[in-house]
């Protein structure tokens, strides 16, 4: 079985990812990251999924993402927005963490040449996250051409590839397919602001383009709100 | 004055950049990592080059790399070669570690954009590191690449710039230009394997290069040796 190494955030989108992954038959290696996110919550819920999965290997990467801020998902002092997803004044939102995809894939791709991988899949999404530079094809295309000059393995001929099965589905699309791959969405957390005990908020842009995919799946939404 | 961030190892390398990158004119915020390295003397040697150098900032991030594996320099169960240089058998040195740099920069890249900075200066040296990928001028301009179209500066049309000022020097040259700046090199460590106290090995490749330098330079090498 070919090794791939999945980046997985505990949420609804990652982990539909990894039940692709393993459907198309790759040895799945999880990767998440304690990043000085506002709750650990969702590490939990990432450990849950990565358990459930029976995947190869699930490692925890401690980075201290927290110390750069800039943004409401890692600063205290930017609040996390409770209004209209993206109508916040300006294009791209104040959950946007700087640099982040760049720093997980890069992560990622350490990970993928110690293992021997050539795979890396990344639940990034063009239709609900445009406003996050990180998100776009062309991103994930310039990253592809660095993995091959950045890496011994790459240097020596092996050609990476980052999936980003995800990029142009809708959530309700996203929700359908993880469903039909028996993905357990109770395990999930996509709350920006989850309490201790995993229940989400109800209230922030994660929540509420989830809430919406479950409805217009017409599924049961099995969130633990607060 | 135009904000830079610099990657600040503690080494002789970056140190002499950092020299570099006050000489030019930029205000410095100097970016340190505590990724699991065999020893935190360097990390207290950045500190001091830091202080001493009077950096606007400098940041220490802890990132767990030696969770991945896969190099002497932060896997244990991997000796540090104390053979003559990249006489190893390969032809990049187990003291790689699997996408260092490219981890390293996207770190630097977040803490730019929340800066507002658009200039990044890292220490990497074609002649003396040949043997790793992510030293290579192409990597750089594969990063530079990306950068633009990874953030939301990028996207907004602020243009980034890696510099890369050592690429061509040798490691005579180096220490000549930072000795003409000022640089203290007794402030500085390369050694792989330093000791508790800050003290070099003097067998380990970035001792031999760093003695060598120092050699051709017909400068005294203040090195504390054990």
């Amino acid at each position: 079985m070919k090794k791939a190494v999945i980046l997985l955030s505990g949420g609804l989108d990652s982990s539909t990812v990894l039940a692709m992954a393993q459907a198309q038959g790759f040895a799945c290696y999880a990767l998440s990251f304690n990043y000085g996110q506002r709750h650990t919550a969702e590490l939990q819920a990432a450990s849950r999924i990565a358990s459930a999965a029976g995947v190869v290997s699930h490692k925890t990467i401690g980075l201290q993402l927290d110390s750069i801020g800039g943004s409401a998902l890692t600063d205290d002092e930017i609040a996390v927005p409770e209004t209209d997803v993206n109508q916040n004044g300006t294009d791209i939102p104040v959950t946007y963490v700087p640099a982040r995809n760049t720093v997980f894939l890069s992560l990622a791709l350490g990970w993928a040449e110690v293992l021997g991988a050539q795979d890396i899949f990344i639940g990034v999404n063009a239709v609900d996250y445009s406003g996050y530079p990180d998100c776009r094809p062309t991103f994930i295309e310039a990253f592809t051409q660095l993995a091959q000059v950045a890496t011994k393995a790459g240097v020596e001929g092996q050609a990476f590839q980052i999936h980003i099965p995800l990029i142009e589905m809708s959530k309700a699309d996203i929700i359908q397919a993880g469903t039909d791959l028996g993905v357990d969405y109770g395990l999930t957390i996509s709350c920006y602001q989850a309490d201790d005990q995993g229940r989400a908020c109800g209230r922030c842009d994660a929540c509420q383009l989830r809430r919406a995919g479950f409805s217009a799946a017409k599924l049961s939404d099995p969130t633990l709100y607060q």
